[in-house]
């Protein structure tokens, strides 16, 4: 499964830089394909693996600021492997396929 | 922590309301305190807790239909309990106390 | 359609019923049927309706602290009217009927 | 600002990948700076610009199937411009910073 999740630290000001890169640490460490954005990071694997990652995410900002609100989106489709690029690349097909047209 | 999460079925029509009535009743199972809106559910409870709910939840969705798109939003506050209830009272606090002046 | 969103003010501390009250009196004057959960706020209408509120409710927040994450999910179901307490039902009747095999 | 978005059609089948190409066309002809991922696209302007695009996203959606689920998450800071590479870079600064420790 795809996941796309955002930790945002309440209570330590409004620059959230330096728990960010904590958290892409973490992240990168889990050996998970992942993807950094500016609205958050994408990781891909099985529900325990992705969920493990965002937990200890989720519980290393916690330790430093007093509330920690996080969102997290799933896509999860049955057979789907290698989605980080190639949900992309799917679109781009479409795109280029109504292009001829 | 409290969390809301809904699940959204693909592939399985636009009608979501058979999946939820499963989804309701694994919370209603866990013991934990939740409350069902329109928009989806909360619930309350440690990290492991939660997380395993919505995970069987999902899981549950996922052997019905083909594809899951799972959106979950937390809230963590250190010391926090009871805030099922107990966050909506603390607005009408603020409400009441700005009435007045 | 149906909108369940949540403002987090960010870098004006860890409580946010302050912010929170103000939101809720923007929303309880639009005349929108709104519902307040622990997690957000639901509001029902068309989508300049809803819209239309959420951007106050975030403008108002944005104008007391410098920073404002903000997160907006969207149901929106051809032909579907009074669904804030019509779609609770709904999942009710399922149960029931589950309940009664 | 910068906002994250995600549309997902509900009734038209498992695969999206048709109705994301639509959604891509209309935020590539807006002019505004965008990104696209496997789980959203991320669009950066002011209220009116991003939902104005947002909102055509999702009626074009809602005219091909019977009901539409939208997530939009919106981060606004004071001052804040040029954040669709700024903020990735600016994690990028911290992570070079930690590691010379």
């Amino acid at each position: 499964m795809l996941a796309n999740f955002s930790i945002i630290p309440l209570g330590g000001g409004e620059s959230v830089s330096k728990y960010v890169a904590k958290v892409i640490d973490i992240v990168d460490r889990s050996g998970l394909n992942y993807q950094l954005t500016s609205m958050g990071t994408l990781v891909e694997g099985n529900w325990d693996e992705v969920m493990g990652v965002i937990k200890k995410c989720h519980n290393v900002t916690r330790r430093l600021v007093p509330r920690v609100y996080t969102v997290i989106t799933i896509d999860d489709r049955k057979g789907a492997k290698g989605r980080l690029t190639g949900k992309v690349k799917s679109v781009e097909r479409v795109l280029k396929r109504e292009v001829r047209k």
